[in-house]
């Protein structure tokens, strides 16, 4: 497993928001304090696209263990509005979740999602993937969205040119990040919400490199990763990420953007990262896909027919706790909403119980021989 | 408001499994005994058609105060299968629901779902509308299939002819019903399935009467009155509901089959029902469509964009303390399944606390005002 020593670049050890509790190796436990409360890292942020996890409430999340949330500034803004929710006394109030937030800039889902795009150096036009509308995104602009929905953590506007972009490609968006990360930072107050710069460069070291060096140079409170697991093969994922946290501020929160199964998360926090967000919990859990100890489960398949064994017998969330994987795979079979239920609520503890068991084999300084064994089981189909 | 006396038919006052604790006119609370509980009526059955009521948990329905839960045997029998339940320890077991379960026979669904049906005296041949295999029901099967899921309750099979079928057609169902009753009271026994006759007769006040005398003469544990709310109008169906209600023994309990808006309810309680089963609080929610103290109201309205109040401000519900209209608005218009769940939570502790109500007004002996003054409310449009 590969791991990183933390970076030495002159920044102060730790500061107002961000003290770390401890390491092994390169991997760190930390608290990150937010005008919502604070995070204990490693974390996992669920993803609430639209202002909600698909198939829980915030009582159920609350209930997971979950500390944080990502929410996504295009799909808000597009709907409901981010007047309309500044209207109803910001997101936090707006869908009942008093704990941090943060949200996406809406670079990835322009990309990702909106048709007719324009990217030229002040911004990006693109028309709603909704009503076809067209919105013009510029860097000051999804900051004063992000800070008018009150979120605790914003993300600067980046590019991020698709993969297998060619090298020229990479580097006039990576270039035009940096610009636009400049005029965002610009933005940064004491308002109560922290703006993280995010590190682009395709799957070129150097480039990624020297966009770190250039973020850093620009003080951001934290620094996010993105552009990593869009199609590139995953030994390249694993390489470009470790490359680039070696470049990032050890005092400074880390978070890599979008990723990923359970087993990459554990090697992610063995290079230094602090945060993460990703679909696969929810979006597999609505497919009939479970993590369990023992590996990944398709609840649907026919030998689960008569299986009274719950999804996972090392696992006490609610779903493993009083109910067999027959009667899931029933409940996806015929398409019940309570099968999407009953699998988020158990794939969102799995990762958060990930995660606070990462949190206590750093404190207890048995990180690597704890990460080798638990790989080694999430690695394997299940076999019950 | 119809008001019904108690009929006096010689049967004794009470019951081991019906204790009437008060009555007030027609209405009547009292206590039902089943193998898996007691249930306080007048009680309303959420409906978990496939073993789960879509959108909620057997945590979230015990927080509502379900107490007693609709299942159907004929969507068990075709998927996942009697066999596959029994295996898994029965239905209560399979589902993760340890109060009281009631199951229609599934006489219903074999007319409005099944395709190439064949009724004879012996039973009715029809083919699984999800598989296309053919399945025979007789009188005797479905109360096998019932007592093999171990539910609290189980429906005698009957012939429901359409709404509007004329006299001979309904006579000649009735019949059927009827000799199909007398051999499904002869499998009744101690084995803590009670087993109700179902009364048809469609909208012929003098056939219900007849049918109804014919299955009191069977000494049925309880009586379900079935074929109502199934395309007639509106004042038919509330006078042949009035007919029906006086021919049954006042110490059986009446189940109303498959009705209705809240304000019905109310009606049908003072007629001198006790239970009742609806899709309408879980299927309008769904659609958007949530019950309030002050009536309907379709939360997609544009009027409620920023609407900060909750869904009902007398409500006390998860949902009502928790979120705003403009919310679900908008988790309804982005098709998220929290705006199911949400508007399901609100839609069934309303129905639970609907019946409390009730319960409570009989036994106050002040059922008929309070009842006026409810239908009343429940009957207009919200105007928020």
């Amino acid at each position: 497993m590969m791991q990183v020593s933390p970076s030495k670049i002159g920044i102060p050890e730790s500061t107002d928001h961000f003290q770390i509790r401890g390491e092994d190796g390169g991997a760190r436990c930390g608290v990150m304090t937010t005008a919502h409360g604070q995070v204990v890292t490693p974390a996992f942020m669920p993803v609430a696209t639209q202002g909600s996890v698909k198939g829980l409430t915030p009582r159920d999340l609350r209930g997971l263990g979950t500390q944080i949330l990502l929410a996504n500034t295009y799909h808000l803004t597009l709907r409901p509005g981010v007047d309309v929710i500044q209207d109803l006394g910001g997101l936090h109030r707006f869908m009942g979740w008093d704990g941090p937030i943060l949200t996406d800039s809406g670079g990835y889902q322009v990309y990702s999602l909106a048709p007719l795009r324009k990217i030229t150096d002040e911004g990006v036009l693109f028309r709603s993937h909704i009503d076809g509308q067209t919105v013009f995104f510029t860097p000051e602009s999804v900051i004063q969205i992000q800070k008018a929905l009150g979120v605790d953590i914003a993300m600067v506007l980046d590019e991020c040119p698709p993969a297998g972009a060619p090298r020229n490609q990479v580097e006039t968006a990576t270039r035009r990040s940096l610009s636009w990360a400049v005029r965002s930072r610009a933005l940064s107050d004491s308002s109560g919400t922290l703006v993280f710069g995010i590190v682009q460069g395709g799957t070129f070291t150097d480039l990624r490199r020297w966009h770190c060096r250039e973020l850093v140079a620009l003080d951001f409170p934290g620094y996010a990763v993105g552009g990593l697991s869009v199609g590139e093969e995953r030994g390249v994922t694993l390489e470009v990420a470790a490359v680039t946290a070696e470049e990032l501020p050890r005092d400074r929160p880390r978070y890599l953007m979008g990723v990923g199964y359970p087993e990459d998360l554990i090697r992610f926090v063995a290079m230094g990262y602090d945060l993460f967000d990703c679909v696969l919990p929810t979006r597999n859990a609505r497919n009939g896909l479970l993590f369990t100890s023992n590996g990944r489960l398709n609840i649907r398949l026919a030998r689960f027919q008569r299986d009274e064994n719950p999804p996972d017998p090392l696992c006490s969330c609610y779903t493993c706790s009083n109910f067999s994987r027959a009667y899931l795979r029933h409940l996806s079979l015929a398409k019940e909403i309570s099968a999407a239920i009953l699998a988020t609520t158990h794939n969102l503890y799995f990762y958060q119980r990930l995660m606070r068991d990462m949190q206590t084999a750093i404190i207890r300084h048995s990180f690597a021989p704890w990460a080798e064994a638990t790989i080694a089981r999430l690695e394997q189909e299940c076999q019950p």
